[in-house]
């Protein structure tokens, strides 16, 4: 059965879509840690992100560097941080988290930043302006 | 000054180094979250991992791909965790985590294992081992 992922991918779920090209997809989390937390991932569907093969592991990296820095662009942050865990969907997905230096921001488990449809549409929105500007 | 991580790559301050090529360096973390907890870094000092050149930022990768590999064949684990958060010390550097589907364990700011330094030993030898013959 397709993933989650994939079924997004395909357009068949909608997503708040941010970049994409011809092997790679990026969309913002709904259940933010911060405001801009964006998942990064390979068309390819593979489960655990040391099994993707060495193309396919290298581009995503290259990708999400220039998704990484059209989020920059957008949300005022310290930094993004940089997470692969992904027990959750066996889909293979990067989250870049915009991160400020306030307390401990990589916590899957604390409290997620509620945003209505318009917030994350203009969010959105505005990477995906960048992410074609880079 | 040299970060703490350049004083580790240089042996001024010892480490249990699990693998090490012409630009990159892993160890094990002192403060691991969960046993084999490793951290990857550029030899390169550079703070923040989007600003390493292209070539440093891939390479970062494939060597980290190269590391997990390594610690998955002694750790027994369901799968790693890769984090590059990164607001404690200047240096950039991958935290390969061995997650087990149990709980939340992906969050820094819990109780670290403790491990003597003979169990240290121990596992930075056995992944090194393992690193060798890849």
């Amino acid at each position: 059965m397709a993933s989650i992922f994939t079924k997004i991918i395909k357009g068949e779920i909608p997503s708040y879509k941010v970049a994409e090209d011809e092997n790679y997809y990026a969309f913002l989390d709904i259940n933010p840690l911060t405001k801009g937390h964006t998942l990064v991932i390979p068309k390819k569907e593979v489960d655990y992100l040391f099994d993707l093969d060495e193309e396919t592991y290298e581009g995503l990296f290259r990708f999400a560097r220039k998704v990484g820095a059209a989020i920059e662009k957008h949300i005022p942050c310290k930094r993004l941080g940089l997470v692969a865990y992904g027990l959750d969907v066996p889909h293979v997905h990067l989250h870049l988290i915009p991160l400020h230096g306030v307390g401990n921001e990589i916590n899957f488990s604390k409290d997620k930043v509620k945003l209505s449809e318009e917030e994350f549409k203009s969010i959105a929105g505005a990477i995906h302006q960048k992410f074609t500007e880079i």
